[in-house]
């Protein structure tokens, strides 16, 4: 976290991964972000993982260092109260980021009714406003027939694990803020931004030179398993059962990997043999096969242990695979050895690490990380503090159950 | 496109995807972005795809609506017109991306001593200043080891084809960007941003839970093939040999399919049977392979236009798995149907569609997509516009072999 958000306030009515990371993003800038839910959670309140008492380690990890709100929006008392704290005054305040359906009060010309200058950003499935989300844009991408194993056949699709369109679509809404937000500042409009996540794809796709692809060349992308397209990059298998990642991007990254192999007179002779430029990218692409087969049979000889110091320092770009478990528990860069991650005490879960934004800022030191609220923690104060409420108004809301505040 | 960030100028030192596509980011939204290349192109120049004659669709996808300049960075004075484009005075320049590594007079400290209020976003490969990329970001990220699918067997890693830790660190890159230009604005204070694309890796695994999931349930998410982790989803073959993913994420989304496909009686008896609740995420979940094999069988009776055509409109939330030829050939959303899209004349290798910024914004209305510079096309234009350089001197640069114009 740094501070250099600190005067905004954003609130949130989200669900799932792409706009609570736009807004957790905000927060570890320092913005006050204020995540309105249904009184009880939202529909991703109870998302996996989940620890052995149902608690959510996902939506803790997705709402970390904001306010959470819990009213009745299934009443018109708690969606006016969302209203009003949605467009309550100040220069930083008037903000609204969501992925969920518009609520009767909470669509653009409601809150634009409240306050002139309010800016909505609104995440959607398609553009027609049809239901997407990141499973079925990704099966709509292409993706999924050129991943996983050739040898498997078939032809069947193979999805990404992670939400890579959710976690594009979330920063893409981040930057969109920021820049709606640049420009209410110098002309004082305020507007609704829509992005469709079936368009966040999509872009990717022609921004990655696929859709030109099929126009131009008239041919797909290939399935090539864990190879690299276009150039040198595949995986092998260690003498002890691990499998490491191996790639000659650049001719330097080309050069070391022969050198420190000692397999640079062999390769020289895989070009030969294949009549190929290895010095090029195309080259290496094209005799990928024969350089795999001599790089296989040198990492099948050598423990990950030998090969991590023969690589280190060399210039061979080079990266073991490791699963989740030895990730946290082996890898120094997952632990709080790295100022990414703090180790936060999370209420209803316990102390683990938890990260915070992935850059340093040197005009802004980066803060402690800050755990995710309890659903509601902040209902009574942002009440208070945002529209001015007596405790008598307050007590009210609660004995009406129009408001709620964190269980226990 | 749009004009939201008009006033802004980012010189970009960059290759391949990250720092290329948070430059492109800042030109879709109407920034002056001058990417600074070696005279002959960067290290990012031939990547795939190509054309037949070996120019680059990745490229020019990466680089749509920058300058491009194309200097001899090999030599001082080469470096020195660079430095004098980068600190260029007026409000919105003096913003550099990057992600190489820094030339000579190109670092922070030298920045600064030409333009005090510099802002320098870096994106580098680790923490410790190692290289890493990627494909050796997502080695490590735990996620290969629970992708494609489980009856393959041996465990072994399956690589992401979409470059997602990249297309993060990008977005994070501009949202910086828009981050630190603000507060500059706010203070006249410059400063250096610093990203490690594997702590962009780490901060998603930590977001997702699964850090927490370790820590605190000594458990990682297991490998599942392509189902959804938590709740329902799994994708299925249908009669005419395609495959669609079908997903049960809200209470609403699973009865819907219930009543769609008639099985809502037998999905009851699932239940029963596995003694779960299916209202639930997690009994979905638990009872996952026995509703798979019902819906599995409904599939498999009907063609992808019939299951179309039952789904449609009924929330179920689905979508058909397509490859890139399908995608751009017969969907509809990758064509100039979609504001999205432009057919554009890229110079060297034809007309196609290309995707501008997938979000809109109601105060500043979508421009025509623009494409790719030719290399080094505004050698001229950017040093009489920027530095101010004369006709003549512009001459000599060219004579000496320091600036290059494009070719033909």
């Amino acid at each position: 976290m740094n501070r250099l958000l600190a005067d905004l306030r954003i609130v949130e009515l989200s669900a799932f991964v792409a706009a609570p990371l736009g807004g957790m993003t905000m927060a570890q800038f320092g913005a006050e972000v204020i995540r309105i839910d249904p009184i009880g959670g939202g529909i991703d309140f109870n998302r996996w993982p989940v620890t052995q008492d149902g608690a959510s380690l996902y939506w803790a990890g997705m709402n970390k260092a904001k306010r959470s709100v819990a009213l009745a929006l299934d009443k018109p008392e708690g969606r006016d109260l969302a209203q009003a704290i949605a467009t309550a005054p100040g220069p930083g305040a008037g903000i609204v980021l969501t992925n969920l359906p518009p609520l009767p009060g909470l669509d653009y010309a409601s809150l634009k009714g409240k306050r002139e200058d309010v800016i909505l950003l609104r995440l959607i499935g398609n553009r027609d406003g049809s239901a997407a989300v990141d499973y079925t844009v990704n099966a709509a991408s292409g993706f999924p027939m050129v991943t996983g194993p050739t040898s498997a056949g078939g032809g069947a699709p193979v999805n990404n694990v992670l939400p890579a369109w959710d976690i594009a679509a979330g920063l893409y809404l981040a930057t969109s803020l920021l820049a709606a937000e640049r420009h209410r500042a110098r002309t004082g409009e305020g507007q609704e931004v829509v992005a469709a996540l079936a368009d966040v794809m999509l872009a990717a796709v022609g921004h990655l030179g696929y859709v030109g692809d099929v126009c131009v060349n008239g041919r797909a992308r290939p399935a090539i398993g864990n190879d690299l397209y276009g150039s040198f990059g595949r995986d092998f298998a260690t003498a002890d059962g691990r499998r490491v990642m191996i790639i000659a991007l650049t001719p330097r990254q080309w050069r070391a990997l022969g050198r420190v192999t000692g397999l640079a007179d062999k390769l020289a002779m895989v070009g030969e043999m294949m009549e190929v430029d290895l010095d090029t990218e195309t080259g290496r692409y094209e005799a990928r096969d024969a350089i795999a087969a001599l790089v296989a049979r040198w990492c099948a000889g050598k423990t990950l242990a030998e090969i991590t110091a023969a690589f280190s320092g060399s210039g061979v770009l080079w990266g073991p695979f490791q699963d989740f478990v030895e990730l946290v528990r082996n890898d120094p860069r997952c632990s709080p050895a790295n100022p990414l991650f703090a180790t936060v005490e999370q209420p209803g879960i316990g102390r683990y690490p938890m990260p915070g934004l992935p850059l340093e800022f040197s005009a802004s030191p980066r803060e402690p990380t800050h755990p995710a609220p309890r659903l509601g923690e902040h209902t009574d104060q942002v009440l208070a503090e945002v529209l001015g409420l007596s405790g008598r108004e307050i007590a009210r809301l609660h004995d009406t159950g129009i408001a709620v505040g964190p269980p226990g």
